[in-house]
């Protein structure tokens, strides 16, 4: 295990496995009457949320808790960042009162990387502006083993506004590091010129792609960012890329639909495919607490002999 | 037990009083040294609250600790509101998650009622719009009959703003069961029509109906929706429908003075009043506890072998 | 023990010394793998925040989990406020749902005070208005000490906006009643005139007092409350107070550069100084966490006995 998660980019396929299969093994905790264990009973996880969030910040709490560890969290947006603190500084304050590990989300592309130079203890990455969200991506994939073990070969398509997208990136290195193919798809304006350097091959046409999926894996159409100089309107990328029941026909029988949520139904996805028969979506919100507590059991253990340094006793004088 | 805790209006006799009789026998645990028990160890319940509130989420969230759960909190105003999910979908998320529970306050009559139609875990309405908020009517009935044990008979006045009141219809429905008369005073602009069938009687005179009292539940006036088109005056009101010392001594020897709190002195209430002998104020916020443990209690035991159905570990292909 | 923590003015030297004696014991606990003890098991500490907060609030979730007790987070600033409650009620509601200890933080000076008056359940200032903010202080006191056991003769200089300061205030009653000597430090309008009846020397020359320094406890320059009417420019008041690494050679060999954060670095403290050998700036967040620990530990032990006077079963009627 490395001693962060800040991205799936640099992240060993060893690393990947090693995680899914401890998320396997916590699975069957939540089939006890008492669903909480004590493996990390007396530590403490700090939540610094820059940005806010409801399913992010409670499945971590789930997992947090199920693990027998506590959390601290942080309202950031409110406090500290009026009075102008620097992101090191608060989290090394946060090392400082003997915090385990940090779980931070902010919308400054780098900052996870960047706490991670600066402190001893563990930093996972919940989400940094439009370049990673690996824990996403974790539990995406690991919903799609449930169904298919082996995703060497199998076809995700990934549909949406690809270049704002965190979850998208991670979502592509870590399906190819598995072995499987990615296509991305979406109007020109949400495709970066160079994603296929990453080992994608890109679409504009749904419908033409659609018979080749194995996985389709929905982004959510963010409406409060969307402007005319973006797309022309939100019902010509519904007519073009929604994920209707009458579309989702023309693709292979079993095909699988993902969401990372939230949903914005008759938008980028019907409400008869959300709740439909080909749906993974609450499957992939309930993985997110087995794959996030694999995650930070894993770099707590690691980190389990590191202590704090704080100690002066010494007389200088 | 029923399913849910949606309302009194729905509920049956025996229930109540299942609760109140529950919600006795926790008192006990507050002499204890340790005032906890381990009853609902690993169990999450989830305080979704799409209106801000300090005492109610507080009390859920003592009533929790105490038997030995944790609880989620949510920040809904700030969050997923803002990126358009809709309520069934986060709700069900959190169900996904492995959550127990969920409680919820929502400005909307009847979200509540909706939640319980999709979800198998307990909903915990924690007061729905201007329609129920029925563990606020279970501690006021339990503070009655702590002074009282059989309120058949006795007479209850609600003064106030009753058409904007869930606190008010809450406690009609569960008063009436009981067998208490109640009578709902106020100006006539703050008195629905057709309250009548709900089976209490009317009056717009508090002199008048003062000496009939057991107890007096005095509701909030709530400063910040008062207009000009609602009531001539804050002033107007206080004189005419205000908790005076003065008035008081109109009414029984032993009558008894109850406020769901926020309390605004010397509006709808004295200082003199709300901290004289005959008020019971602060004993409905300690049995507030109680009675929420009560409710927790007895949705979760009913609840206790239901297991996720996430587990979708067939291979499909 | 006193019954309450309000400030440092009105608190003996035994008393300090026994928090001080407390919060070194308590240090052993996170040498241990499990750094949480069952002290105070089943007891809740109301965290009642009428100021934002991200490291006092989180500082003392800290200490309140170490104990093994558990915190309830009130924001205020959202919710009950609005409603127009007052703080007495709103105070006195946390005591009746079983509250073992309010923590409160209050833009007026006094308010602890207030409620210290009311209630029964010991009230600890975490900072009011201008006034105090004693666990501030205890902590960088417990930091000096751990450098230099014996403070007496020892000299302080407190450097920046004195006139606003509870942090400063707080210090300098613990601080002089140690035997140390405090020289307050900064222009004239950031210096009350009466502060020398405190017993402090003053200065207005950083550079003239910096060689007797043994501690220099930089306060943070509040830029969100300068104007121009209260300092001519940050400029200025960086080149006259700012502590550089220049400036720091011309105190003594082994000074001692504390700061009770956040800091603006680059305005009242360069980074060369906040992150250089002189500091202890994490080592008093550190400390934080012990600090108030020793006093949450101190007055529930002292608080024990008292049980809720809620219960009312006797039958009026």
């Amino acid at each position: 295990m490395m001693s962060h998660l800040l991205g799936l980019e640099d992240i060993d396929l060893f690393t990947i496995k090693q995680i899914l299969d401890q998320a396997k093994k916590f699975k069957e905790i939540f089939t006890r009457p008492i669903k909480q264990v004590p493996t990390l009973r007396g530590k403490t996880i700090a939540q610094l949320f820059y940005e806010s969030s409801t399913r992010t910040r409670a499945s971590f709490d789930m997992a947090i808790k199920t693990l027998g560890a506590s959390s601290l969290n942080l309202n950031i947006a409110v406090s500290s960042v009026n009075k102008g603190e620097t992101l090191i500084d608060t989290a090394r304050n946060l090392e400082a009162m003997g915090v385990d590990a940090i779980i931070i989300r902010h919308p400054m592309s780098g900052a996870p990387y960047l706490l991670s130079k600066y402190l001893k203890i563990p930093i996972i990455n919940a989400g940094d502006g439009q370049h990673e969200h690996p824990t996403q991506a974790l539990l995406d994939i690991y919903t799609m083993r449930e169904i298919c073990p082996n995703l060497r070969g199998k076809t995700v398509l990934i549909v949406g506004d690809i270049a704002h997208s965190r979850v998208a990136r991670s979502n592509i290195w870590g399906l190819l590091k598995l072995g499987a193919k990615v296509i991305v798809v979406g109007p020109s304006v949400f495709i970066p010129k160079d994603i296929v350097n990453m080992g994608v091959s890109v679409s504009n046409d749904l419908d033409k792609v659609l018979p080749k999926a194995d996985f389709i894996n929905v982004l959510r159409i963010q409406l409060e960012r969307k402007g005319s100089d973006i797309f022309p309107s939100q019902r010509e990328y519904t007519n073009l890329f929604g994920i209707t029941e009458t579309r989702i026909k023309k693709a292979k029988k079993n095909v699988v639909v993902m969401h990372p949520g939230p949903i914005n139904r008759g938008v980028e996805i019907d409400s008869a495919v959300a709740d439909g028969p080909y749906n993974v979506i609450l499957n992939q919100v309930n993985n997110g607490i087995t794959i996030r507590m694999a995650i930070i059991y894993l770099l707590l253990i690691r980190a389990v002999t590191k202590s704090a340094t704080y100690t002066r006793s010494q007389s200088k004088k």
